[in-house]
């Protein structure tokens, strides 16, 4: 017991420290002034210096090493919190500090380089970069399990139970099932609402737009808030303190629009983790792909859908006549699932965006395990956009230079956003059963669809596994006909 | 060297959790969720406690009095910032530490019991909370310094070289030779402009109004920023981030322009501090009271100027065409100095905010020296307020309990108010030897006023003492006559 109490009392000062370094890294990310950059990077190295001083202290580590060998005697939810503290900290300890300590400075410095690199185009200044973050990602994986293929294990990091084996399932399944008809959906004729689209759209007025898209969706304001920042985020402390941005282009109106939703759909998640959890390590979501399973969620399925436009073009219609003039809820939602084979994943519809994600999979698994070097990494990028999705980029900067994940370090992670797709199919597909989705669509009244979420998923936190979760909510294993069915079904209501 | 190196080492560890703190204390200020101040107390706890370790650590006060006992040897800007450590250590540690603790938890009581007091004016209900502050600040000054009047030392902690002495002949002079004055002003005819003063002004437009005054007084937005918060303030934790708020009240517009004007007088300050002062303990302003004189310049000298409405109404008759019909530069500046005894200290004028001051020293003194008791205290206030403005509260709310500080266990700051603003008299007298001030402010040349405050003042941070600043720059002693003069010569073309 007082061992316990040690536990808890150790991880709440690290949650201390990583509370502010949160809030801290919040203002940074919204608002604080161009050359405060300085001070804050010295400020922010000191205090996370500190933090990690205390992650990986002999008496934290003899804590959580004397529970997880006695982790038989405790409860369900307890074992899991023992769990998750000594998986991180034999992620760090075994990495030896002076490989940690230049890891850090290679990715602090790569990204200067990859921004660089695809400003100008030049793949070759990223290359070497690339290269060594790829390196360590290898060994340090091998250091964590040292038996396991390393990819592997990065896959299994960022979303848990995952590996190879059931992405090549998923990835062959949309290979075979999707790529077909994403080729046949990209040959209908597409330009009809381009104008409409790309229009001019006052930001004051989207932003008026969004702030009526948080009563939508009925997010809680006491316990959270809404801003801009040039890269759309979730950000939260606690369910208490869950806020997120979005960005206003003004001759892209969707983009407000949908960051907006999409980022209220992870906020929702947050948010409705119960309270239970506070101060134990099951707070928060419980992993990437649930996490954009929720996003997506909101996003595509509800943002997206007929019903959705039916209820509230009026109130865009109210802020932009000029723009909406000929525009009917079908229009609206023919225009926000135009299909088009884009080079860039960040702007790809519902649609073709799991081709882009496909991509990257294919190319970091060659990459981790050696089957392709960094040298041929742009050819190999531009022959799969021709194979999945028919175009070719003309610029590496619309190629393989054109993500910030690789120049972090995140390799693995990619796969969790088509992932997360899927799963949302999934659990459209259960929750139709228990509800009647367009009518509380039409109705407005999406606190029966986030009461279900919270039921099902949300209030669980990190309490239960992806697998878990999924399991219990829709009967099944994961399983990526759902995701398919769900998008031909869709689509073909659009294009055939 | 290494003893100073050490030094350098836990001052900037200091520094980095004062920064973390200071970024929530921001954040909380201006935008964080209603329901997210549970856990941020929470965590803030924590990491406020690890500071105070350090603060208190036997490693840091054998390093500070080792210094200490040798200072001689060091040049006079590091000997400053050794006594300064040495004198906020002696602060603290003389302190039993369970009354340190005890102490504490009373403020943040007193906080709640304050507020309801004033809700509902019930002085009773605050009266023993306050009569305990009052102990504590006594016992501690005493602590520090056994064998001085304890008044004498919280004077000083506010203002460096201030007692009672200073003060006494500070306020016997404003008695005697403003009192006289002011009651003549509050005899005329004064309600002129009063519709003008308490139209309907858009909150928005305001905001855009604050705008332009950032771009007026030449505000470097590259190292600051502007929000709104309910209590306008300013906030840095260096020259390069430091931001400021104001707030908008619909049928107050002036409320916005010159809590805006104000703290923009203490960011410049902030901002043109010398980064060579960055990582000691000599950057920053040097005191509360030349922080109140630079504010009070910005607000009072340049923006309730004829001067400046000459040159800036156009703008605000822009914004606000209906309001300002006939508003010419003259009306104006005499709106914005409407003088009149209000029984309030934040909506006071300039002409009779030093009378606001002079009672709460009185009283403050009088509370130290044990002349008068918690008890008595309602009857007191109202009384001066007669003597003083000649008006007296019908509530206790609008007397004696309208401010926050002395629940927060501030007592000997107010003098400091006056203070500033006699001071920024004083260098007025000086700067228009310099400079052509109404000439500047037609030309809308802040920058050379920006520039002669940093040479002469801000550029120095905390490495000179109040009293060497003033005598430096106006080559002479404090001399409150400026102050008077100032204010009579003002008030006398506007009324008489």
């Amino acid at each position: 017991m007082q061992l316990v109490n040690k536990f808890r009392d150790m991880n709440k000062k690290m949650e201390a420290y990583n509370y502010v370094l949160s809030i801290v890294g919040w203002d940074s990310g919204t608002e604080a002034p161009r050359k405060s950059f300085r001070r804050r990077a010295e400020m922010l190295g000191i205090v996370s210096r500190e933090l990690f001083t205390l992650q990986v202290s002999k008496e934290y580590q003899s804590v959580v090493e004397e529970l997880y060998s006695n982790i038989d005697t405790f409860d369900d939810s307890f074992q899991r919190e023992v769990r998750k503290a000594n998986k991180e900290l034999k992620k760090i300890i075994n990495i030896p500090e002076d490989e940690f300590v230049e890891y850090q400075e290679l990715l602090q410095l790569s990204q200067q380089v990859w921004e660089d690199a695809k400003e100008n185009n030049n793949y070759e200044a990223f290359k070497n970069n690339l290269e060594k973050i790829i390196e360590f990602n290898k060994k340090f994986a091998l250091y964590y399990a040292p038996k396991r293929n390393p990819y592997d294990t990065l896959l299994d990091d960022y979303e848990e139970g995952m590996s190879t084996i059931e992405y090549d399932e998923f990835f062959n399944y949309l290979r075979k099932e999707l790529v077909p008809f994403v080729k046949k959906v990209l040959e209908e004729k597409n330009n009809e609402y381009d104008k409409f689209i790309n229009d001019s759209y006052d930001p004051k007025k989207q932003e008026e737009f969004c702030n009526y898209l948080i009563n939508v969706f009925k997010f809680d304001t006491d316990k959270g808030l809404m801003k801009k920042s040039v890269h759309p985020f979730t950000w939260n402390t606690s369910p208490e303190d869950v806020r997120f941005t979005t960005r206003y282009l003004e001759n892209y109106v969707f983009s407000s629009i949908f960051a907006a939703i999409h980022e209220l759909g992870h906020a929702t998640y947050e948010q409705q983790v119960s309270t239970d959890f506070d101060g134990t390590l099951l707070t928060g979501g419980t992993s990437m792909g649930v996490h954009e399973s929720q996003s997506r969620f909101y996003e595509n399925t509800v943002g997206r859908s007929l019903a959705f436009w039916e209820t509230h073009l009026k109130k865009f219609k109210e802020l932009f006549p000029e723009q909406t003039k000929n525009i009917e809820p079908i229009d609206m939602f023919k225009a926000v699932n135009k299909v088009e084979a884009s080079l860039v994943r960040v702007e790809a519809d519902e649609l073709t965006y799991p081709m882009h994600i496909m991509l990257r999979y294919d190319i970091e698994r060659k990459l981790m395990n050696g089957d392709v070097s960094v040298d041929d990494l742009p050819q190999l990028w531009n022959d799969l956009m021709d194979e999945y999705l028919g175009v070719r980029p003309n610029s590496d900067s619309d190629g393989v230079l054109q993500d910030v994940h690789w120049s972090a370090g995140l390799m693995g992670y990619f796969p969790t956003y088509a992932l997360g797709s899927a799963y949302s199919a999934q659990l459209y597909f259960t929750m139709i059963n228990d509800l009647d989705l367009d009518q509380i669509i039409t109705d407005n009244k999406m606190e029966i669809i986030n009461e279900w979420l919270k039921n099902k998923i949300h209030k669980y936190g990190s309490s239960k596994t992806p697998k878990e979760l999924l399991v219990e909510v829709t009967g099944e294993e994961f399983n990526p006909k759902y995701y398919v069915k769900y998008l031909i079904e869709k689509y073909s209501k659009i294009y055939f």
